[in-house]
């Protein structure tokens, strides 16, 4: 049903991205596994050059999926200006940065999907500055819906704390686990549908 | 009934800012007048050095009020890192520096209101920039109120366009406008009463 798609993913060495690029690669769509250190093409995407680079390798694409973005998880009294920039450079400006830049190079029709997460709603002792970034990327993804031109869709996907990475459930008390088939159903409504504009929670 | 209050309003100087001063001084708050150019004393909210004096220069306070905050407006092709960061270092990063900082210096049992905006959810042409720094104060707010000591409370004011500046009307197709009354009574919500976390819609 889904037509073959040259899809770029952001983030292909993290446990959401490898999972992602496994599973769609095994589905005959074309990979481009891209992040920070590891992987077909590397991006620092806290750099305007660096992504304008990667897209300049890559070439024309269908899709691009983002799990990448850093943020500062610590104690409320080291949050500062400083350590803020984590998550103002890495998950917000970096993931917007791959659209406004990214935008340009995409195929018509294609989509973009980013990563936020339910502690934009919901937040947990240690990662106000995952909210805010989150915050800024679902206000950036429905605007975006709105002034993307020549069929370009954009989405997130939310997803709360992932089944695969159980060293955080500690800091998630009482939130059920998304599971990597959830995450799974989440990207690809996102990838094959025709959603814009939407936070999808898998 | 609502015991006299000293009152920092950032962004005095505007609409919004000019409007609250002026009626909480009537019901005999103390207003200490902040703006970037012309109020009691001065703030440039994108240093924290300038921030972190302001407060200096204060000294002990029961509430902050922020309507400030610079977001780039204008078409989707000239949005890119550099204009978006107007909305990151302004509305963004300014309002959420005034509140990292600005606890170590509030009373016990004090409040601060941001402003945010209907852009969050509700996304227009042009304003991109603000739909993300809207998200990232919400954001933050609401990982902040479960953060914050000593009983210290934060909420942001959502407003649509207001009523006071028509010249915004043509740019918010099919929205009724937030009246000043409404606007008052949002912001009241958050300095009287106990809500915390909350992103209040006037």
């Amino acid at each position: 049903m889904n037509t073959k798609k040259r899809i770029i993913i952001v983030g292909a060495s993290g446990t959401m991205g490898q999972f992602l690029a496994d599973l769609l690669e095994k589905e005959n769509h074309e990979i481009i596994r891209v992040s920070r250190t590891s992987a077909d093409i590397k991006v620092d995407t806290t750099s305007t050059q660096s992504i304008q680079e990667m897209y300049e390798k890559v070439g024309a694409f269908d899709a691009l999926i983002s799990t990448a973005g850093s943020t500062f998880v610590g104690p409320w009294k080291n949050l500062n200006d400083k350590t803020f920039r984590t998550g103002v450079e890495g998950k917000m400006m970096g993931q917007i940065n791959l659209v406004l830049i990214g935008q340009h190079y995409i195929n018509p029709k294609g989509s973009f999907t980013l990563i936020s997460g339910a502690l934009t709603h919901e937040p947990q002792l240690n990662f106000a500055n995952a909210s805010a970034a989150n915050g800024a990327v679902e206000g950036f993804v429905r605007a975006a819906a709105v002034e993307l031109g020549n069929g370009i869709r954009i989405n997130a996907v939310s997803p709360t704390v992932i089944e695969s990475s159980p060293q955080y459930f500690p800091y998630f008390p009482g939130e059920i686990p998304t599971t990597m088939k959830q995450l799974e159903f989440g990207f690809k409504k996102s990838l094959f549908g025709r959603l814009t504009g939407q936070i999808i929670k898998p």
